[in-house]
């Protein structure tokens, strides 16, 4: 229970600069950063060790209070904010605790930056391939606990691919130590899997043990012009073999997301002459100079010779390449500039992308009149941003109320083609009673899981597994 | 209770082909090869379709009778091996359900041999790339539930890594279908990891959707004499970077290996020069023809410069290649040929191999007199095979019961350096103890899963968990 006592308690485990209730320090925490949910919480804790995240929990636990675990709170569906809970932000735990470059590793704290993680690996000549948007602010912990995903995972995994060992304060308090910078290590069931992708509902994470990766001593971008989304898979093809592995990225942008980003971002320009109806963005990290370049002309030369690219650029320069990337990277900046937009974070088999485009495109036009599908993505890895704009969709909640039946026609769909409704975005409050209706099996393991290693259902409750 | 009734409920959820109860057929079955468990069933079931298993695991349930599923047979941990519980061999399921190649997947049954599926993928122009010892008898269902390793992990990860999707019977006999072919797919627990490696305790695996890869262009095999562990470990950090993500093995063999194998595997011959105290096998898998040979001989130009290979040959053809790597594959037949050893399948972080093989080679000096150490293995991914032989070693158990004290030493060591005493070949009932004793935590977490997860304790008792 919420006591004063358990609140004093929480105070002294971590000493005056370990805890807020002003107001406006908690502000930023209790909502998301799209301003789609506002929560509360009486007590921020601002823990700046294990020890003290372990103390946390313990007193919580045995006052039977809930606890929501928060990183960089740069999540999309709700994960990571508070409804009463008390709130442990883990941004005070930054320290990275070793760098081991022979064995291809680096173990940080939960509240470790991406992009601080990206440079230290290559300031030992590593590479930390995890990139996404919100790299300058999403911490490790949150980035494991939602099993972030982005550009590099075709080639280099999700985050649970990155993940050789995790730290994490049990919903008892005790401290799990499962930091092991092993490749292989088979001692019975993989208990670090627990905690990735979990949203923090099974214990929070305090540090993990990073893989590294050489850095490709030669990157090339591509830009090309293709008829249509089979073509996108097809090229994936080509370029995967020709490429022979250092394939890094194969992004998917059709004509109007493009223009939505020449419209809105300054100093974007079209890099073809002609309009196309859809483009690639190609990426080849390749180990040695010559190599990626070479890798991506044959990929094209074939691509070419077989349709499937109608015309085509190769970064030049480092410039040349950042202004290619300029043209994917701020789609969703583009298209808040546009208007309020139903958006529809899916995966499907990649060999069915082009008939799930094309259908779930159908799905919206038939339930939202005048609709705008914007539909790109990481077609390397099956994940399609399907998002249902419209140009004159109002300021408020009223479009994506209407969106709702195209909503439940584009899942049937995924459903359909063997996808996930949640793809990298994760599941929090925002899906969770969808994923119970659609996976009730799943979700029943969840549970049995959950209620076995937290059986007071205290540690991020009603995310994930809907309360019943 | 294993009551007549019981059985009879299981041969007819079966039919006669479903079922053996001959002495002579069930042989095989109950021992593993290696020759060290001799186990009894009264009963062994022969699926042939997900329902059966379904059935079969329905009926043991309701009637609290325990099951040990079992695939190649091929373990070296006793996992596979019933003592009196019902043996579900999943061998009779061999149907290649789908390969979708544009989609980098095929979903197989668990009964599939290994070399099979490799096969298949090739049939397709693309790779699985798990490669080791017993592919030709391994089943997919057993190498997913011990987590299979063998020598590609450095580049292609483990069994685990390589699974995108499981079909299970659950210790209720309740089917759970989690076979989607996704790379993105963020709904809350990674369900599938559950089975992965949990050595059939919490189910059992009937299919698996698989990832593929393309098949490099080129394969380029040198074996180099080198001067120590710590050389080989620079030396793959020079073939990683110089490949740019394709070296697919680099493994550690000493000279007293390379002799026993030359002594006892007849055609081999050394084919360097002069002996050297250690010899590295190094295979590069490049994407276009040229750029694996060119990133070999960078490497290994690099390596003669920094003084790490004395000397080095690269196979001119796919004969000089397989001669090469008969160098390395039969090391553990020249070991068996040469008598007795205790092995320690064991994991280490890369940069601390070179040390813990030298202090490991000293307390086995120390603890067994006239030790003779065999120690090898993949160095790319940590993983080492530490064996103490003993050429007076008798047939007997007598010599593993005098190692004893090394193994605690070796063990020991292990975990100063933060290493696995279960790095490959799993738990099962060898180390189920050891490994209770090492780590408690985690023995205890996983008593917990286990225990929401098959509350009657009826699948696989005694392995990976002691009984209490």
């Amino acid at each position: 229970m919420m006591t004063p006592q358990t609140i004093d308690a929480l105070k002294s485990a971590v000493g005056s600069k370990g805890w807020s209730d002003d107001p406006h320090e908690l502000a930023p925490h209790v909502r998301d950063w799209r301003g789609r949910w506002e929560g509360e919480t009486p007590l921020l804790m601002k823990p700046a060790s294990t020890d003290e995240v372990a103390a946390i929990v313990e007193i919580c636990a045995k006052a039977g209070v809930a606890v929501t675990p928060q990183g960089g709170n740069t999540g999309l569906v709700g994960g990571s904010i508070p409804h009463g809970e008390i709130l442990v932000s883990l941004t005070r735990m930054r320290t990275i605790r070793e760098t081991d470059p022979a064995n291809d590793s680096m173990t940080v704290e939960a509240g470790c930056i991406l992009e601080t993680i990206q440079q230290e690996a290559a300031a030992h000549n590593r590479l930390f391939p995890l990139s996404l948007g919100s790299q300058g602010s999403a911490s490790i912990g949150g980035l494991i606990s939602t099993n972030a995903g982005g550009v590099h995972v075709l080639r280099y995994g999700m985050m649970r691919d990155l993940v050789l060992g995790i730290e994490a304060v049990l919903p008892d308090g005790r401290v799990w130590n499962g930091l092991r910078g092993l490749r292989k290590d088979n001692s019975g069931y993989d208990l670090k899997q627990l905690f990735i992708g979990a949203e923090g509902t099974l214990g929070i994470v305090t540090a993990a043990t990073l893989k590294l990766f050489p850095r490709p001593a030669e990157t090339t971008i591509a830009f090309a012009g293709i008829p249509s989304p089979d073509a996108a898979v097809k090229l994936l093809g080509l370029a995967k073999t020709a490429s022979g592995g250092a394939l890094s990225a194969l992004e998917l942008i059709p004509r109007n997301a493009l223009e939505l980003v020449l419209e809105h971002i300054p100093g974007t320009r079209d890099p073809l002459a002609q309009p196309h109806p859809w483009y690639a963005l190609i990426e080849i990290g390749a180990g040695r100079r010559g190599e990626g370049r070479s890798a991506m002309e044959a990929t094209l030369e074939e691509a070419f010779d077989s349709h499937l690219v109608a015309d085509a650029v190769i970064a030049e320069s480092e410039t040349q390449a950042a202004a290619l990337w300029q043209l994917r990277e701020p789609i969703a900046e583009a298209e808040k500039a546009h208007g309020k937009a139903a958006k529809h974070d899916v995966s499907i088999p990649v060999s069915r992308i082009a008939a799930f485009i094309e259908e779930a495109s159908e799905a919206a036009a038939r339930h939202v009149d005048g609709a705008n599908v914007i539909a790109f993505g990481h077609v390397g890895d099956g994940n399609v941003h399907f998002n249902v704009a419209h140009k004159n969709a109002g300021a408020g909640d009223e479009f994506l109320k209407a969106c709702e039946p195209a909503t439940a026609a584009i899942y049937d769909l995924v459903q359909k083609y063997g996808g996930s409704i949640a793809a990298e975005h994760g599941v929090g409050t925002l899906k969770a009673d969808e994923l119970a209706e659609r996976r009730p099996l799943d979700v029943e393991l969840m549970r049995t899981v959950k209620a076995a290693l937290d059986p007071q259902g205290l540690m991020n409750p009603r995310v994930l597994i809907p309360v019943r």
